[in-house]
């Protein structure tokens, strides 16, 4: 018996997107009855989780177990969730459910030290991501070392992740290119689009560096978890 | 209080995620949190419609349920399936829940009727769709008229329509263009895209028709009923 996916999404809501059209462009597939079950919460009501962590905003758990709770209901057998910054509260999320999670964080930090070896990874992504560290410590449990982009760095990421959320899409590749520049200067050799909106706004504007997507990352482990196969 | 919305989907996945898209495009909103909460079902267990219609293939309706069942313990406000051939089942299917569902075919025939008035409509879409007449009965009911495409046009929409549902990616726009200037000739003034891979396949082979793309017009009125605006 092949196993199901469950979305824990709404953070937000273009990422689920993003991540749900992976899932399906990535598997291998050659008809409508080939593909995976997928159930999806794109719970919307789920407060911001950098305003959460940074500024003491109201905690996002609640409405993040209400989503839980759905998606138990049906029945999935694994947890996605496409959002990097939410994996800061998978410790208080992993024990309300019997349910595995996969986290994206340990996807892709797997991902890196196998396709990048010996590489310094740049850490694009939220505020809220960034000053919690849980990027860096998911890299260094697979050896994997790291660049971080200084304050002015992290107001430019933000700028974009939030216009990307608001609908915009951005044109002016200027801010963003100078600052990978600058993160290579540093030592970083590619870089993580370490929130969700990000792989949106690399191909809105086209940027050719070499990146590693966490979307897709975790999109590829949970269909292999599922017992499908992965398109070449 | 604000409503969510039901997708009962996986017929295909693809055209599932396109409908999920245009639900988060189309909403008006400037933030994670302006977003309607959506759950989406991506059931691909359920038999292909258009052989159960036609061919005398497994019923779909339970596995259809399957998907209600979840969607309903969810506590969706509404229910669209990203499937026209579904439609026909549609009789079956609203005497097993309380929750209303959303007609594509009824949505699209108001706004053909609204954007189109007295002119013909082509329909395109698969032998089960077309075969059961369940466009044509739609568009009467709104008095728009519609012109049909023959067995061999029939033929050459299927092949398009599967290649899609196989994660083809379409590059000869010759047979579809020939068959769109035949219909035409005999009297469509414009094409509804009443399969949801065929919006898949119109932006594939950039198109340049007058359309109705019905995931569209199900996407906006879904935003409606659940009381948010949509996007000009």
């Amino acid at each position: 018996m092949k196993k199901t996916i469950g979305i824990l999404g709404g953070m937000g809501p273009l990422a689920t997107a993003d991540l749900y059209h992976k899932i399906v462009v990535m598997t291998k597939a050659s008809c409508d009855n080939d593909h995976i079950r997928v159930y999806i919460d794109s719970n919307a009501q789920i407060p911001d989780r950098t305003t959460a962590i940074l500024k003491g905003g109201k905690d996002p758990v609640e409405e993040m177990e209400s989503a839980l709770r759905h998606l138990e209901a049906c029945g999935a057998d694994c947890i996605i969730m496409p959002c990097n910054t939410a994996h800061y509260f998978l410790p208080r999320l992993q024990p309300l459910t019997k349910i595995p999670f996969i986290s994206i964080l340990k996807e892709t930090a797997k991902s890196c030290a196998s396709r990048f070896p010996g590489k310094k990874a740049g850490i694009l992504g939220t505020t809220g991501t960034l000053n919690t560290g849980i990027y860096e410590n998911a890299l260094k449990e697979e050896g994997v070392e790291s660049v971080l982009p200084n304050e002015a760095q992290r107001e430019i990421l933000m700028d974009a992740i939030y216009r990307v959320k608001a609908g915009e899409v951005l044109t002016d590749a200027a801010p963003l290119r100078a600052l990978l520049d600058e993160m290579k200067a540093n030592g970083a050799d590619y870089f993580i689009l370490g929130c969700t909106e990000l792989p949106i706004v690399a191909e809105q504007l086209h940027l050719p560096d070499d990146f590693i997507d966490p979307t897709t990352e975790l999109a590829h482990a949970a269909i292999t978890f599922c017992g499908y196969e992965v398109n070449e």
